[in-house]
């Protein structure tokens, strides 16, 4: 059976609902992908990462990010896919919004746990900013 | 907390209990990522795929694929990812191999239905031969 579609209105729906997603690098022709929590706020995905690992390696020296998220439930699967570019910061004020979004959406782990600003500025961590050039997304039947 | 590094062992057990992977490919500095029910036998992993989309033109013009297996449960996350190569073929052997894995692993949709090898011969299907040049997993807490 063809997959179907989605709108925007439905790719937004689903991103704004899902928790988790996975995040596709790739650097001299070598992909990566990576699970992680996402917040999408103003029609941006927010990431967390520590440390400098694999992925900052990779999209500091490709800032092209394939974020997709998906639901597969029972023999129905729904996947979004995000394309854009991704840029790095410490910047505060972007933390608080992000942590805030991730309260909302009741996270499990230290996303999910209320801090002050004083918390979140002594807290080692980079913000990972992506912003959507492509949105598409489609369901289907396995 | 510090992820922990998996065992071989534990990598390859997680690869064959979990039914659904991510499949990120990359053309041109552009990543592409989509989630596909998969079989793992004899060291390689198989999928299967219909048509010439996206990723058959991903993958035809960089062999290149990382295979990424989770399983995201409570606040807890097992990640493995099999970096490694991918050939294309419609090789009736395979297919019959591969239908009987998927028949095994309780699939939903036609993965999971049983067929007789003329039927396979007429089911228009690329098979995915993944050969693994590398395997890592890791776990930890969100």
């Amino acid at each position: 059976m063809k997959p179907k579609v989605l709108t925007p209105e439905e790719c937004n729906a689903a991103l704004t609902n899902e928790k988790y997603g996975r995040l596709g690098l790739c650097l001299s022709d070598r992909p990566y992908v990576i699970p992680m929590s996402y917040v999408f706020l103003d029609n941006k995905i927010y990431l967390h990462s520590r440390g400098n690992g694999k992925k900052v390696e990779y999209v500091t020296g490709n800032p092209n990010v394939c974020f997709q998220v998906d639901s597969l439930k029972d023999n129905r699967w729904t996947s979004i896919i995000a394309y854009g570019t991704a840029s790095l910061s410490d910047d505060i004020e972007t933390k608080m919004k992000m942590f805030a979004a991730f309260m909302g959406k009741e996270m499990k782990g230290h996303g999910g746990k209320q801090f002050k600003r004083e918390d979140l500025e002594k807290m080692p961590m980079t913000i990972w900013e992506i912003r959507i050039e492509e949105l598409t997304g489609r369901e289907g039947i396995w």
